[in-house]
């Protein structure tokens, strides 16, 4: 059995493991970070819940950081003192992004994950089934109820031979990203297998689990094998280790030989842009960011410091180093290598996603910036007409020291000898522990001015005739529907503010449009609507906008689940030649609503605008059906 | 003689030095840093330029280093162009904080600088007559003008004795502030001097020249002696020493027995308010930051390091630290000081200003914050209702460890011992020298979308009657008039789009009034109006906004020179009284202006509300004079 199914098969509390089943799995942990936990920790107090159901939850502080006004370090009290009262722990603004840190602190083969963030996958690395998912999942997860999922495929992708000097893991993930795109893994789980994995240690296997939710993958899997016992032993947690090794079972089959890689970079502005480095060599560059958690081990650092240990960057290049958790910011500044950075030329910021998520680090407009980073977006840097480049720590500082697009294998450099420490500085005093349960149930929260409560969201009607508001088309990422970035994420506990950003990347008079018209509206998409961060605002703040329904080719797997929890209709084309039949501002019509739901996986959109009919399938659960037509899930807590 | 006359008498190009006469001084060297550096290099351009006519001239990247959209980024593109174009030093972001950079690598005994930041005073430090000016002044002094200034009278202050265990320079500038509050020093040079000097190294200076600036000082002066040797052979330019000794000749004198000192701590919201920490202590704290050009020495970090070596700081603190400068950053690394901030829980961030103008670490309102920045002015911090105390490293430090105001001598902790390196790490590969003139003069500006003109002024009228919009109280600083911070600072290259924030600390409605009322306005202040910042902004965005004159008790030094640079009077009351018989909305009328300013130095302004008539004087030289009635000194030298 694969790794994968396994993971399935020990949690499983409902549902048959077969692909497109809707099962349910127990969660043995939950993770969220300051973006999308303020939510989460509302939707506890909306809940009731008296105190975590789960072994370990973990509240990260990684994403606002910058503190341009009060509002983030009001947020930052806020979630203290919900961690406080919910019996969850605390991991303060400066102790690093959360997947790393996880993977260091909590991480445990065998065990589930879900997470309010879109790169939970990530622990995939120790063997783990992590999922990323809405944060209302989370807040449900947390109190003690399943997780609820359409059973995927199991991809098994096989690696053989070994990485040559100057290609890492990120490489790997770029060559299937280049393969199959940014849905190449929709509906799927990847796991990774094979004699190519001996080459590469949990935190590159990191890197590759992480990057799987740019493939759209329900989440990747890495089998808990010698590496994973080696990495634990690092981090004085070698008793938690339990050994999980695949044996076949995959739904479909890949291979790799690690051993024909080049460096590859994804151009802008999609992950799945991929070209090898030496197509685009020569380009200018002005911005290069090693981070984030995409490339978080300490080897992604150490490479971009040994590499310019006793060098300057180049005069016109911006060199900018996030560290990824304060254990690895420690250990790189004991081993000499933050020296060799700030004497390179490197801006050091606090350890947290940073530019990442849009905090700081905008590159100016027609400027490129290369980041070691998971995604290239459109405007996700913070930059509306940004150019950002996703690559190798290798090539970012190639890039560094010549100011130009460069494959590291041109530098004439040898491959830099990587001398890691054995033990990492394990330091657990930022990680602020549970109360203890008759302490904690007195514990007030803290709701600075910023802090709203949830809108209430009405039952959706039975009959919806509104226009068409927004067409867009593939691929539409939640970072185009509601913005991060330092402008509007401040504001990701205010519903009503910060629905003023909604489409603002794609269409900045949608949010006027929406509010001025009564009766509500539709959406149009293409491909894979909703791709990227797992963010709610991204189904809220439409919701709140009045948007009703969206028609689209195919949906991404958090949003769309985000979409159902928070009463918005999902519907996919039966045929996908309608999309191109509906104009912007079209009127549609929705009707017997409560009928065509339970009639089946199909129901009827009338255009009356063009007076014709589409056929479309929405592909809910009873389960999530019930919460659509309530308005979200929490409306039908609320109402029971 | 004193230092201070024999600076003056070394540089003196017309003019008498009489306490109170205008003079003219040589510039050998300025400085300028970003949030106020692009309207100088607007200035430049506008001059038209063909290069930099000092000794040195640099411009430093260290007030906008958050980039949390494309403005920055292109500011920072802009300098580096302009740097190229004019012959200008440019010190890339993240090389530091300008003064502590300016110290390390350029200051130089019985040199001048002028700088286009109030802080510019630090410099004294070294021997230098160092003085803050607005940036027009400073763009004068690059095309090789000489700098006006009324002859301040010389403030001799004799240190005795030395400082005792947990005392440090930080409280000799707050026991300076505490006895003479934010206007002590208006239209003075404070020179120290006397046998206390020998416990002081020139960075130790550093801070108390730094905060001059609180006190209103026109400068601060320090000797050149045997600090400023062993200072300048850490830094490998010792060839770059000239003793400069003093010799008595003060206007005034005054004594600090430095052993009689304790630690201090200036309360919310302003440098004036100082008390012992000991009457403060217990307060919850929520926030320590450690940083900015008040307390920017090796020793200030390291200090705070060895205190926290070994320990946690409480969970209820964010713990920021802010190195000011690479060079510091690297020796505080190297010496493990940078590994003990981490561990002891220290969220580090890039190099520069940081907190101290805004840019990040905004406090949660009614959380304390303790700082080692210079100034704690309403809002300052990002936060409008915020409550930040200044105070040394010892102090922050202890409160960081125990999460309330505590003096650090309670601690129960010995004094540090801190062996300091005797040689510092010094590399200048991040700031970029002088392109050599045939070739400069070929480069050209790179000017984003959000760098914009100066708008063009018109003449002042001969009659001015329009209403006073705003009557505020003692002490305006120009944060409140043109404020800083994320917000504000990424437009200060885009004056109408900036206009926006005029006084919004104050009063969030003047723009909109000042934009409605076609007559212009009138700003009627109190005592030590625009006291603070040197930024030309809170000149500029009002007199965009229709500003004509200002009435006040009383001015601070530089912005009244900025007002009379960009065409607006700043007239005193001759009888304080009469602001007490001024309201907002009451209707003022100004005539026959060019007649009256050249009748002496009294005007009469008739309040045509009230029927009355103020006697106020304007204080303008002739120079200045011809500048205000032109519109300002642009539109002056534009229409010559």
């Amino acid at each position: 059995m694969s790794v994968a199914r396994a993971l399935i098969r020990n949690h499983l509390t409902s549902g048959e493991p077969r692909a497109g089943e809707e099962i349910a799995l127990r969660v043995d942990q939950t993770l969220t970070q300051d973006a999308t936990g303020t939510l989460v920790m509302q939707e506890l107090e909306s809940l009731g819940l008296d105190r975590a159901r789960t072994e370990v939850s973990v509240q990260y502080v990684d994403h606002n950081l910058l503190q341009a006004d009060e509002k983030n370090a009001e947020d930052h009290a806020f979630l203290r003192s919900a961690c406080r009262r919910y019996g969850l722990w605390f991991s303060k603004p400066g102790n690093g992004v959360s997947h790393p840190t996880h993977m260091q602190r909590f991480g445990k083969p065998g065990r589930t994950l879900a997470g309010s963030d879109s790169h939970t996958c990530a622990a995939g690395s120790l063997g783990m089934l992590a999922i990323g998912v809405g944060g209302l999942e989370v807040a449900q997860a947390i109190a003690g109820e399943p997780l609820y999922l359409r059973m995927p495929e199991i991809w098994g992708v096989r690696l053989t031979g070994a990485l040559p000097d100057w290609v890492s893991a990120k490489d790997v993930v770029l060559e299937m990203l280049r393969r199959h795109g940014v849905k190449g893994g929709l509906n799927r789980i990847i796991e990774y297998h094979g004699p190519g994995l001996a080459g590469l240690t949990a935190m590159d296997r990191h890197v590759i689990a992480n990057m799987g939710a740019e493939l759209g993958a329900t989440t990747t899997v890495f089998p808990a094998d010698d590496a994973v016992r080696e990495f634990l032993r690092a981090e004085d947690r070698e008793d938690e280790f339990s050994e999980l090794l695949p044996d076949g079972g995959y739904d479909i089959e890949e291979e790799i030989d690690l051993s024909t890689l080049e460096p590859l970079i994804a151009k802008p502005s999609s992950p799945g842009n991929v070209v090898p480095v030496r197509e685009v060599a020569g380009t200018d560059v002005s911005q290069v960011v090693i981070g984030s958690s995409a490339n978080p081990g300490l080897r992604d650092f150490a490479i971009a410091a040994a590499m310019t240990r006793g060098r300057q960057t180049a005069d016109s290049v911006s060199f900018d180093v996030n560290p990824s958790s304060r254990e690895i910011f420690a250990d790189l500044t004991k081993m000499g290598a933050t020296f060799d950075l700030i004497s390179s030329g490197a801006r050091i910021h606090q350890a947290g996603c940073m530019g990442c998520i849009g905090m700081g680090q905008a590159p100016a407009v027609g400027h490129n910036s290369l980041r070691t980073f998971p995604r290239n977006f459109p405007g996700r840097s913070g930059t509306r007409e940004d150019s950002v480049w996703l690559c190798s720590p290798e090539t970012a500082a190639a890039a560094a020291l010549t100011g130009v697009i460069t494959d590291p294998r041109e530098l004439g450099m040898a491959y830099p000898e990587l001398p890691l420490p054995e033990h990492s500085s394990v330091n657990t005093d930022m990680l602020v522990p549970p109360l203890p349960p008759d302490q904690a149930t007195h514990e007030e929260l803290v709701k600075g001015p910023n802090i709203s409560s949830l809108p209430d969201f009405p039952e959706l009607p039975d009959e919806i005739e509104a226009p068409v508001l927004l067409k867009v088309g593939d691929n539409i990422s939640t970072d185009e529907i509601s913005p991060a970035g330092a402008r509007a994420l401040p504001f990701r506990s205010n519903v009503p503010k910060l629905a003023e950003f909604t489409f603002g990347q794609v269409d900045e008079d949608y949010p006027r449009r929406a509010r001025e018209e009564e009766r509500g509206h539709f959406v149009v998409g293409g491909d894979n609507y909703g791709q990227g961060s797992s963010r709610e605002h991204a189904a809220i703040t439409p919701r709140y906008l009045g948007l009703r329904a969206v028609l689209a080719k195919s949906f991404a797997r958090i949003h769309w689940q985000n979409l159902a929890n928070f009463g918005i209709l999902a519907l996919e084309f039966t045929d996908a030649a309608d999309y191109d039949r509906i104009d912007a501002d079209d009127v549609l019509r929705l009707r017997d609503l409560r009928e065509q739901l339970s009639g089946g996986a199909e129901l009827t959109v009338h255009n009356v605008t063009k007076d014709e009919d589409y056929r479309l399938c929405h592909r809910l659960s009873r389960r999530q059906r019930d919460a659509v037509l309530a308005g979200g899930r929490i409306p039908l807590l609320a109402r029971r």
